[in-house]
């Protein structure tokens, strides 16, 4: 059993958490909190042990939370840190706390590349990643863009990507964040996820721009493929259908949208209403001039979760990639 | 002076009529009305005559206006009609009224390109379209693209041009009209606006795809183009700085977002806080491996007001395109 502790737990942390609790070879020693919050409430009522980040042991109690111990208490129980910490705190901690206690972790994609050995998606890079001590698990958007070009590539060859990405503005549960009525875009150029792609891709010729739009429930991103071998829309159809954590939306079931894919997500009855493939929409693949495009939705909270139980295994020396994202993708209800 | 009648008094009908008021070489007859509104009233108020597209004389009488007649009436009176009725009336109205009346028309966008003789952006084909009886002025985003493209194309050759359209999902007065929260991509394999931009910009190399956001101020389109000649972004930044009707957002200005060049305006106290321009942002200019890439907004319901001007005059005869684009502008504050 691989003793897990999780550091952060907010949109990330959380779901982190409930996926390990579902891995018969893991065990979830514990999370932090900075301070009380429902989230930790209703972990403590699941008998998660709490450990503290600050030393607000009174907040806790008030709300008749006793705590395990602290962050330190948590490091040294586990294997291994999930760190879900909003940037840059990844970093901080890894100086303060992993680096110091010689504990391996686990990072998010909003902290920059250089925080870890090796950027990692289970179905690109998996076998560069056994037994790295520091892996980072991309962003969302990198995430969802790495899975489907990575199959393009390995069926067909990607001679160039270029891919316009509509982000949503801020996670549903973020009442403070804009914007209302607005389109911004973004200047970078390329915007960051091209680059990213190829801390996991290594060298694949992706170029991305980005908006941002008023929006809470997915990411969209429209894809434009160049690919070294011609390939009809069945045979690309058939390349995502059989392409793991990739799901093809069928024509006419009335999951034309973001919005329908998550009211989609519900009644499936997945944990949280999540979605953790990336959704390709059959409808809108299509060829033009040998330029393969097509429109996919990325669920910004839950695509990179079963990323982070494959990253745990690769940095614990776990050596089957295949099996361990079976494994993963069974637990969690992704077929 | 050129007689004009305005058959729709919608959002594009009520502000040509404010641009025909504006000319000094065209007289404002009339406008039709379906039923009572209260555009109708405020155009009752500037003495512009109405006239009854249906039998409904009571329901206008009913709120104080004295129609000048019918539909028949207002045509009969005028050299030129103004269609701004929502497809597909136009092509109804023009069976029905202009042709057996031997009428010339302008049509909007939202009509299919045989509805007329040519489709039309003053900057691009304007001399094509001199004397033609039935022009179609193209949709706000089919104008935007152009206008851009037009000038990269004659200033360097465009081999091929992408882009991605950004959608508003509808006009900032339309209350029925979602999505509130999702994104809604387009199956539509090139998009229509692909194909609408080579009836004016003949065999232009141009696809697109769509996608429609939550928001009612502008449209957005992430361009990739590629050019035949290299073009530096300072190239660039200066041709479409001297481009008509198009207008570069610089830096630092804070208006990095399609709210805020609508903010920027009515500051500007331009006329219901319309921009005719299409908003290229400098800073989001850039070349990467020899493709161009920027982005644009256009304002929907005002980008085309200029446009519909110049096709009267083309229409009537005018023979000096550059002529009629500069006493456009000025007459409408377009610098």
């Amino acid at each position: 059993m691989i003793k897990i502790g999780i550091v952060g737990y907010g949109t990330i942390g959380k779901r982190v958490a409930d996926a390990v609790l579902l891995q018969d070879d893991m065990q979830l020693m514990g999370i932090t909190a900075n301070s009380f919050n429902y989230k930790i409430s209703l972990a403590y009522k699941k008998k998660i042990p709490v450990f503290n980040l600050k030393n607000n042991i009174n907040d806790f109690k008030a709300h008749g939370i006793e705590l395990a111990g602290n962050i330190n208490d948590l490091i040294k129980q586990s294997d291994i840190i999930v760190d879900c910490s909003p940037k840059p705190y990844g970093k901080e901690n890894k100086e303060r706390y992993y680096l110091p206690l010689k504990k391996k972790a686990i990072f998010q994609g909003g902290e920059k590349k250089d925080v870890a050995d090796i950027s990692f998606v289970a179905q690109c890079n998996y076998n560069d990643s056994i037994g790295k001590d520091y892996i980072r698990v991309v962003s969302c958007n990198t995430t969802g863009l790495s899975r489907t070009l990575n199959a393009l590539d390995r069926e067909f060859g990607v001679v160039r990507a270029r891919a316009t990405l509509i982000r949503r503005a801020a996670d549903p549960g973020d009442v403070k964040k804009g914007p209302l009525n607005s389109i911004i875009p973004s200047f970078e150029l390329p915007s960051h996820h091209g680059p990213d792609v190829r801390t996991v891709l290594y060298g694949m010729e992706v170029f991305t721009t980005a908006v941002v739009v008023p929006t809470t429930l997915m990411h969209m991103h429209n894809l434009n493929v160049v690919l070294k071998k011609k390939a009809e829309v069945e045979e690309v159809v058939n390349l995502f259908k059989r392409t793991e954590r990739v799901k093809v939306i069928p024509k006419n079931q009335k999951i034309d949208s973001t919005a329908q894919i998550m009211e989609y997500a519900k009644d499936l009855h997945r944990i949280r209403g999540d979605i953790m493939e990336i959704c390709v929409w059959e409808q809108g693949i299509g060829n033009y001039n040998g330029e393969l495009f097509f429109p996919q939705a990325v669920h910004q909270e839950a695509d990179v979760i079963p990323e982070n139980i494959d990253a745990i295994r690769a940095a614990m020396g776990f050596k089957d990639a295949v099996k361990s994202i079976k494994k993963t993708n069974n637990s969690l209800g992704i077929n």
